[in-house]
């Protein structure tokens, strides 16, 4: 008997400011997944709040309870009643902090929220940064979270793999910044190219919910993708712009495949901890040259 | 003033059994790299003696001592006569060990070695695996080695970023395995996506020599590639079957560029060493319904 989990993420534009409107969209994508007999759903980075904040109290505003908030309470309907899993992007209050954070919610509601370790740019002047990684076991597998930015700390997601997370719901918010270019021929953001890798060194299947539009400048890069725990997309990567729910089948049986890649190698029990040593060697010198500091 | 370095890697069809040939093949193509005024060339992972033994015999019949071997003495008459540096491939015999290593060469010789930490199948049967990841500083920047799977444990190449690496060595032989897929459109396998997500991950420089053919009815992949520090290849991806000298030159500054990647942000500096610490999440339980355990 095989594991499967039909995964979605939800590709679309929440809107800074306008919180009463990105709940909308969030149980409106959620009922699609829901139709769609989707067992875990992935929704954006703050898809509850919007991303470029113009000030502290625009942050403030927007900020909600993980577990009473209206976003999570609402999605926690949708999910009681088609007995599916989400994972949203919450701009999160807890007392006089905020953070941005991932919030699994079930049918009997919230489960566990995971708040972002590592905050991108502006994101240090609104929120604080989380102190730990949450893996959950939900009927069909272990899940675990990561956010945007935490793609390029393989730490985060290699951490979730040893604690046995097979899927890693990624809610994200990817953004154009210095790069030669944003997407690769066949549709890639960088964020996407990572955790492509990240599956693969893992055997993670990694789902990846990206945002598309513009705020305030600030463009966003789509390329939302499943990607299955060899390392390939099963889903996407979703168009740079429109809005979309990206829906896959996802064998978890792969899992254990992936990792044990041959009869003699499985990944995570293969590292070498003891010898992530480095060793700085001299450059060389040509025979007879001595060095400066004892030189004459 | 800018740091620039011309770095190539060549693809190309080492054959096992045929140490006399692997030899004349390295120097040819040191030579190539040559006549086009490189300054770091990268050759595939065993690239003395080819990749598929059939005994411990065979393999210990083309190792070779890293300071007196002879594809070392005439890859360093290479490196002299064009003031070249060098990574080769080695099956290493030290005593009565052997081990899969990356030997970087310079105008004087024998500089580093790096022995393989992560060994790949029947590789278990013939070497052991090294301890340690050196660093080098050379004239145009700090150099590192890994080799093939290596790869797949990030904890590899970030220990090299963490010490100042800025160009990683990646002489491989990617095989086709499990995957659904061998390459993606763009003509990337894996491996070259995993080289991708590293560069983006820790700002680094990647260059990747694969090899092609068949050995045993072992297919490599080619698709070599030099990624540059935003991620993106700066060379290649390579075909999948010709032999082939990627060359491109690569700017070092960039490498500060790529770590420092907001006016807030540094890819080395962002880690949260303290907070990669997975915590279990019980999982949800309806209301009302005790612990299996407790149950009367």
């Amino acid at each position: 008997m095989s594991r499967s989990v039909r995964i979605a993420v939800a590709q679309y534009e929440p809107h800074v400011g306008d919180v009463a409107g990105n709940h909308v969209s969030a149980v409106t994508w959620a009922r699609h997944a829901a139709a769609a007999e989707v067992g875990l759903l992935v929704l954006p980075e703050l898809a509850s709040s919007g991303y470029v904040f113009a000030s502290d109290a625009e942050a403030s505003a927007s900020a909600e309870d993980a577990r009473t908030g209206g976003v999570v309470a609402a999605l926690t309907e949708v999910c009681a009643s088609a007995d599916m899993y989400c994972v949203v992007g919450l701009n999160e209050r807890d007392g006089e902090l905020r953070h941005n954070s991932a919030i699994l919610i079930g049918p009997l509601g919230h489960i566990a929220t995971y708040r972002k370790l590592h905050l991108f740019n502006d994101e240090k002047s609104w929120f604080e940064p989380g102190g730990e990684l949450p893996v959950v076991d939900l009927p069909f597998g272990r899940v675990g979270m990561v956010i945007c930015y935490d793609l390029w700390f393989p730490e985060a997601v290699r951490t979730l793999a040893l604690a046995g997370a097979e899927v890693i719901a990624v809610p994200t918010n990817w953004v154009a910044s210095f790069r030669r270019k944003l997407h690769d021929d066949a549709g890639n953001c960088m964020g996407g190219i990572v955790a492509m890798a990240s599956a693969s060194q893992n055997g993670v299947v990694m789902a990846c919910a990206d945002r598309v539009g513009v705020e305030r400048e600030v463009r966003f890069l789509g390329a939302s993708v499943i990607v299955g725990s060899d390392g390939w997309p099963v889903a996407g990567p979703a168009s740079a712009e429109e809005e979309v729910l990206l829906v896959a089948d996802v064998d978890l049986d792969g899992v254990a495949a992936a990792r044990h890649r041959t009869p003699r190698n499985n990944l995570l029990e293969d590292r070498r901890p003891d010898s992530y040593n480095a060793v700085v060697v001299p450059p060389p010198r040509p025979a007879g040259a001595v060095p400066t500091a004892t030189a004459p």
